[in-house]
């Protein structure tokens, strides 16, 4: 993997990474494919929609299909069809929020599977061994997602233990090659809530190790949404300028335009598929909730200056009949939708970045989508 | 509407009709859109397998979005951004098996929705009028579809009404005008279960009134296979040869090969789109139910000489994943392989009527379709 910095406006960055699957273009928006499929759209889809690169979860791949069937298959890529790169999470996260959670020791965490109650355990070496597995163009480290609010003393000693983990995957990804004839590179996580002490022996122990590529994790959990921005400008002064920046599970459209400017580069969230599940989409006026009342004859587009599928084919009044009549297309065309205006929100941003203009530009997005068509629900 | 006829083999012909909204070749299969949607397809999908046509169904548009809705949308073409023919059928047989039926009487038939339980009436001149309000290119008479099993007087006192009610039908038609801006033509339903005697009463008189095509109706309701085949044979007898006939509700692969053979040349069912979102899958050489554990690391296409998006990009293995999964993109992907195949068979069968060779062609058909790959389900 190889990142270049091309444009920066006071924190913030446009770039490129480079992976043997293709290049994709910062700042970026991950749309999330728990399951090996970007939930309700098809890998064409992704691609028109200009999708560059998505997530997956190392924790959902490895109880479903399983580690066999995806290295029988010759990796990820081959077996969802989408060879455009790929990022996987470490599976930490969904271990401490979707499984009943059973240990955690300083070897690793034994946790139930959701699905059907077995047991499993992952530890730093195994996680890198599963994404080895999975063929990920982007590994994460294993980390211990704390909740919020915590205590200082607890973040502390966490964090410790998950520096010890960072370095034990680091290990093991030197120890051990890629299996599917792409190279793929490991990020590092850093942790410690909202303390800003934690926070920083944290970035310095990890950029002493020497990752490619560095995320923020444990925020949007709950914390007051200046202390995130707090944070992330903190931690982004303490990772090198020369490597791609990632907050994990961030955000709205309004977070993101922050973070971008607090210098983050990439981005994962599953507000844009799992909000249009639920009929809610965004647009630059403010996000609306489809299946309103008001919108049953209105035959404008959701968003009149949108070029996605959706608003170049289809009205509010049927996509809310879709939504009312619970049919699988509704879905459809409002994550579309919704992805598309995520990309459009990233592309908009370099853009902007590139032409010397960013703090004005996200001024007028943040007018502009604070004017809030009211959203019922 | 026009139809050409241009080849004929046997009893069975290739033709093409001509509509406002562009042509469509027969033999045809219309994919169902009960709901103003082909289920788990976007109409761009739909484009891309090749369908030409769609029915939609009057009772489920009646009761939502409604008739002024789809009025104000300027028909439902508009409404759901398709520009090919629709047909709808008239409500009749969703009267029949979904609402809770009130009562049938000369005037018409009052039934209850099956959304809200709300009262309604349908009769012959409000269904022509709903599809006026709907705009389809080919609309359907009202009938009243009954049983099987059935009494010969039942099938014979059930049938004087139909006709009554399809000489009402196309009074009431004669007597309005298109609303958008594109010709409708109206086709009558041939009735009479499984009673000769009474099925040529119902063609004789149906021709003689003068309809722009004639569908054969109250079959596939649970008679022999063999009895089916034989109303079909001797109702195409009696239909003019200049006009469409159109098998309603009907079927499965060999059905509809059969049919043809015995001169039929337009097709509905929903088999294709309700058995891909059930997981099984059809195929040249007979159907599959994915989720079969034997597919777990099959990574060979659902039918590797299909050449549909489903085939071309993902293996059953994967496709196995989606459903076991409960994946959106699972209904979807299955949704467009049985369509592609449905799709495929009507062109084969077309190019096989005009070569001359249909009765080989389908007997190889029939032999490798009954090969039946085992469905476990």
């Amino acid at each position: 993997m190889q990142f270049t910095l091309e444009h920066t406006y006071g924190k913030a960055r446009s770039g490129t990474v480079f992976t043997d699957h293709g290049v994709f273009h910062t700042p970026a928006f991950m749309p999330v494919g728990t399951q090996g499929t970007v939930k309700a759209v098809s890998q064409q889809i992704l691609r028109e929609i200009g999708v560059e690169v998505i997530l997956s979860n190392t924790y959902h791949l490895y109880l479903r299909p399983g580690t066999e069937i995806l290295n029988q298959a010759g990796g990820l890529h081959e077996f969802m069809g989408w060879d455009r790169p790929i990022l996987t999470d470490s599976g930490g996260y969904q271990v401490f929020s979707l499984s009943d959670l059973r240990k955690i020791e300083e070897e690793g965490v034994q946790f139930r599977s959701h699905i059907d109650g077995s047991l499993h355990t992952f530890t730093p070496e195994s996680v890198i061994d599963i994404q080895r597995l999975i063929g990920s163009d982007i590994m994460m480290v294993l980390d211990e997602c704390i909740p919020y609010p915590c205590e200082k003393e607890y973040a502390e000693s966490s964090n410790e233990l998950t520096l010890r983990w960072a370095e034990r995957c680091l290990n093991r990804f030197r120890s051990t090659d890629q299996l599917y004839g792409h190279g793929q590179s490991l990020f590092a996580i850093v942790q410690g809530s909202v303390f800003g002490e934690v926070r920083e022996r944290s970035a310095h122990t990890l950029v002493d190790m020497g990752f490619e590529g560095y995320a923020i994790g444990g925020l949007a959990v709950g914390e007051p949404i200046e202390e995130m921005y707090d944070i992330v400008a903190l931690c982004n002064d303490l990772l090198p300028r020369e490597k791609p920046r990632y907050l994990m599970g961030v955000g709205t459209p309004e977070n993101l335009l922050e973070a971008i400017d607090r210098g983050i580069d990439m981005f994962d969230c599953v507000l844009p598929t799992r909000n249009g599940r639920n009929a809610m989409l965004f647009t630059q006026h403010g996000s609306l909730n489809i299946t309103n009342a008001r919108f049953k004859n209105d035959f404008t587009p959701v968003d009149d200056s949108c070029e996605c599928y959706t608003c170049r084919t289809y009205s509010r009044a049927y996509l809310r009949h879709l939504f009312q009549s619970k049919e699988v297309l509704g879905l459809q065309l409002a994550t579309i939708h919704n992805l598309y205006f995520f990309q459009w929100l990233m592309r908009s941003a370099r853009q902007a970045i590139a032409l010397g203009n960013y703090s004005h530009w996200k001024e007028e997005q943040l007018n502009s989508l604070s004017q809030e068509i009211p959203v019922y629900s």
